[in-house]
């Protein structure tokens, strides 16, 4: 594969195949030498004859693939064998319900930390399961501009669960608790593989595909194989985890496309990058710019998010009104720069930089907030 | 997009790209001219700069496709308003445990018909959840060689599930149960699109795409309005039919990947077949070559399933002995004809000549299978 920087042209227009930068905030933008390489044997994978839409999940090279893709995942995260990758369907979302259903539908305690939309919806499942969901913390009261640093954990509670960044207010958990009372379930959808992790003191996580990893239609699961075993019993299959795990996430057929994508993002990460101590520091290093850019504009561009909970996978920022928000967004799609709308739950900007963004769309971005504050500043 | 007899070049090797005729079971085969569709425009959806993986969901033109996909299946099925396609994900497998638990899962009385195991699959969910699930008829005792025609519904049954045809044996509901005490609920995965539909007897048809449809990862669900309305309250969000129907399928990303592709699939059937009536036409007509070169054989090829039940979709045969199967499996695969196998859990040939099965696949195969009987018979 190609390295990222083919696609290095200066000025946000004319990328290959006429390209823009995406700003979206998920579903997002891909490696574009992963999509280049979809794109080649979309007719005929690996020799087979058929595209991989329409290889048999149960044939030796797809099995193969998709194993190969969790260890991939495994050597990224460098997890143990206690761990299991799962490749599931039905986002987040879906875990919000299942978690609680496996872990605390009993009546069972589990404290949640409220950072906003994500973390309030998962809170609402668990109280529907019947579980005995409590907030420890929650930042709602300064319209989750920050992330908690202080929680009522219970000594009780089955897990502490929380979502590790919010694409929604521009907020990320920089560090975790530290040695909770129960082990740790976190949402990291919006910033799986974007860094390292220390995943010690934690028992699931999970994560939407369609931010860092692949498209829409696959939800990563990674797994503490005992904290599965002392799940609830008498669930259907496909709501137990121990089904995903003993079946190599196979006991029905797999989102088999979603899953080879991810594992083209997989070997990006690991080749390409190389790991994700690198990723975390191209990541680190492209939002430190955006965020000089925002604070360095005079109070033209101001941030939503307190210093020190800033995401660097969702830049969030206002301008001085509505109408001027409006006009750059505009403006930047004219050039090339797309998709750098909030959450329509909040409005103003967000750009979203996810791993697959190039350095290259960060500056395009930052010449040209320069540019629209010296003409409208 | 071009005609599928662009691919028309007989003797099974040699077709574009390197391609094989692939007679999987699922996921299968995709309409040649849809995979085209999709290369072209992998990198570059709809001239918006981004692949369809990378485009929000919540992007008009994205909304609109979906929306598109959706009137072309109405308008294929001719369904009234008082349906929604909805588009979910977990296969059949979350559809065994979903609808119980959306109908039934009060201890309600739910009559399932028996024709093998997906259908026995779907009863024992139904088990789990609480449901009052009944056979109501089963052909196992002729090792589900046969459609049942008499039922033992009960009164008080809230639906009366079907699989409308069995990949692993072979055999398809060619009629259904006319007027039955409860609306019938039906598992149409591998045989979806196939043929036009009367469903006026139905309340629920659920499809696993990667058969007739598109890539694994997507489930088509048509449900009544009204049946859903009157369904179980208090489930999580993605586990009820109405989070589905009041959202479009958007309550949360859904898979944009996979229904983009199915929308193309919609428009091949409509456009280029013609529309189910000539979609049925074309599959009769396989079929009938295909089943005729099997009872033309002199008994060297034996059908499994009883000729009035026999699938359309799924041609099930034996051949002398295990060994024979063997090597037919690997003759033909050495000359392009792919994935022959039955079923791992029946062994024997199975044929799927799905509904992107080119005519020339099959008459290869024929072609095949009387030099093959003409050298070992």
């Amino acid at each position: 594969m190609a390295t990222p920087e083919a696609s290095r042209i200066p000025g946000g227009l004319g990328q290959p195949a006429g390209r823009v930068y995406n700003f979206n905030g998920g579903p997002a933008n891909l490696p574009l030498p992963v999509l280049e390489a979809a794109a080649a044997e979309l007719l005929n994978w690996r020799g087979t004859g058929m595209s991989i839409m329409e290889n048999s999940h149960r044939d030796k090279k797809v099995v193969a693939m998709a194993l190969e893709a969790e260890d991939d995942l495994k050597s990224l995260l460098k997890l143990g064998d206690e761990w299991k990758v799962l490749f599931m369907q039905g986002g987040a979302s879906m875990q919000f319900a299942m978690i609680p259903m496996n872990f605390a539908a009993d009546g069972a305690a589990c404290d949640y930390v409220n950072t906003g939309m994500w973390s309030d919806k998962a809170y609402k499942e668990a109280r529907i399961v019947g579980a005995d969901a409590a907030f420890a913390a929650t930042s709602e009261p300064d319209d989750f501009t920050y992330i908690p640093d202080t929680f009522a954990f219970r000594l009780n509670s089955r897990y502490v669960y929380i979502t590790s960044n919010n694409t929604v207010r521009g907020t990320q958990w920089r560090t975790f608790p530290r040695k909770p009372p129960a082990p740790l379930v976190a949402d990291m959808s919006s910033d799986f593989l974007s860094r390292p992790l220390d995943l010690s003191d934690f028992a699931l996580i999970h994560a939407g595909a369609q931010k860092n990893v692949g498209p829409a239609g696959l939800t990563i699961v990674l797994i503490r194989k005992d904290f599965a075993q002392n799940g609830r019993k008498g669930l259907p299959h496909m709501l137990d985890y121990r089904t995903f795990i003993e079946s190599d996430s196979m006991y029905n057929t797999p989102p088999v496309f979603a899953i080879y994508i991810a594992g083209l993002v997989f070997k990006w990460i690991r080749h390409t990058v190389g790991g994700l101590d690198r990723m975390a520091l191209r990541n680190e290093a492209k939002a430190k710019r955006l965020y000089d850019a925002i604070d360095g504009s005079g109070g033209f561009y101001r941030g939503t998010a307190r210093p020190e909970s800033r995401s660097l996978m969702n830049v969030t920022y206002r301008l001085p009104t509505p109408e001027l928000e409006k006009k750059f967004q505009e403006e930047a799609k004219g050039r090339g720069l797309c998709a750098l709308n909030g959450h329509r739950s909040v409005g103003g900007i967000r750009a979203s930089i996810y791993n697959a963004m190039p350095d290259d769309g960060v500056d395009t971005l930052i010449e040209f907030m320069e540019y629209f504050k010296a003409a409208n500043g």
